[in-house]
């Protein structure tokens, strides 16, 4: 039956600094490094075979992906990498951290971005230092100015339908290794919770979520392979 | 116009101990690991922009393209694993070491096997400890037992052909990170070499070559981009 183990990239530079990160390209810390490889050892020891490998187009996420599968000895599975998996573009808040933001737009309106669904930060300028318009990884893409876990979703899901559920589909185990609200987008999709609910679905770093679905690709059983770090699943 | 980048391996393990490798999928050492990372910053530093990447499915060819790429800030380049980049297969020399090899097969023969294009070294037999028959990175192929340098160009060949260079005929960029004898094989198709001239071709490990082509793939110039740590190379 099709096995789908989600992967949320470890600590990245800016996670430390508590910045709003989205779609900068920021690396891992070596804390992230080593959450990483713990995942991969993981997935080892469960005895996981992947056959195939998706991830984002950011180096946080990619690195995670490698890491893993180097320390599950499956370096050689085929990997994709697309846009489609980044993490949610937090458009004007992106480079900003928690103070800042909170003296920029006040402790309520902030909260009223990490926690709605469907309420996008105020858009990227155009002459951000982070603007990603000339970066050859999106040429030809027409890019969001911001986004919404809303908005978020609605990018990952055709992508989740053309390329990742057919391989599921085919009974493949599939690793996709992601970013915080791409893969909320996924679980909110398979487990189909609530647009209030998925707000607090929090999936912790480098700790392998594996999922075993049947041949609908509903969830038959889910369980975080560090238990000790796991946190609440959504029922199966 | 279309630009090839040829990558050998960093030191691996067995390299260390001098022993036939092959297809045994052996780690890099710490030292291989760190010609990777160089190989990436010379691809940097020569600003070469990277549309893809093609290697084997053996973990030290993988990890070399990944500690590139990510030196070079350019994780997110596509990616392909193909076992016709793998190392020649050498049979019944697998895993054995030069003294070794000496003490069974004679300084003569070994010589042979070393320094002939088409000869290949005795089979691997298939109750051998390193019998590749039950790894699922080959599953449903037929697999060779022994290679020659020729044979193993007759299976990179076709990969070249299918995959390789319709993209540089597009005006690609491409990396090959890959071993000593399959990137001898590109060399010899690429720059039209004798049989005999092929076997002197010596491609120092993690020092990227660099080729620019026409737009018929003839090469129309070459260099490493460690300069100090070049060989000779085939006239263009």
């Amino acid at each position: 039956m099709p096995t789908l183990i989600l992967l949320r990239h470890g600590q990245s530079r800016w996670n430390l600094e508590d910045r709003f990160t989205g779609w900068v390209d920021v690396d891992l810390t070596p804390e992230g490094e080593a959450q990483a490889t713990k995942g991969g050892e993981l997935i080892a020891q469960a005895g996981v075979a992947i056959d195939r490998c998706f991830t984002s187009v950011l180096t946080r996420a990619i690195r995670t992906s490698w890491l893993a599968l180097a320390a599950a000895g499956q370096t050689y599975v085929p990997e994709t990498k697309d846009w489609r998996l980044n993490e949610r573009h937090y458009g004007g808040l992106t480079g900003l951290n928690k103070a800042e933001t909170a003296a920029k737009h006040g402790e309520a309106q902030v909260k009223v971005w990490r926690r709605s669904y469907d309420v996008p930060p105020p858009e990227m300028a155009p002459d951000s230092e982070y603007a990603f318009e000339g970066d050859r990884r999106y040429a030809g893409l027409k890019l969001p100015a911001t986004e919404s876990l809303k908005t978020t979703l609605e990018r990952v899901q055709p992508y989740w339908d053309a390329e990742i559920a057919p391989k599921l589909a085919a009974g493949e185990t599939l690793l996709v290794a992601a970013h915080g609200n791409s893969l909320r987008a996924i679980v909110k999709l398979l487990f189909d919770i609530s647009d209030e609910a998925i707000i607090g679905v929090e999936i912790p770093t480098g700790n392998p979520l594996l999922i075993d679905l049947d041949g609908s690709l509903k969830p038959t059983a889910a369980r975080y392979l560090d238990a000790a770090r796991a946190t609440a699943l959504p029922a199966v």
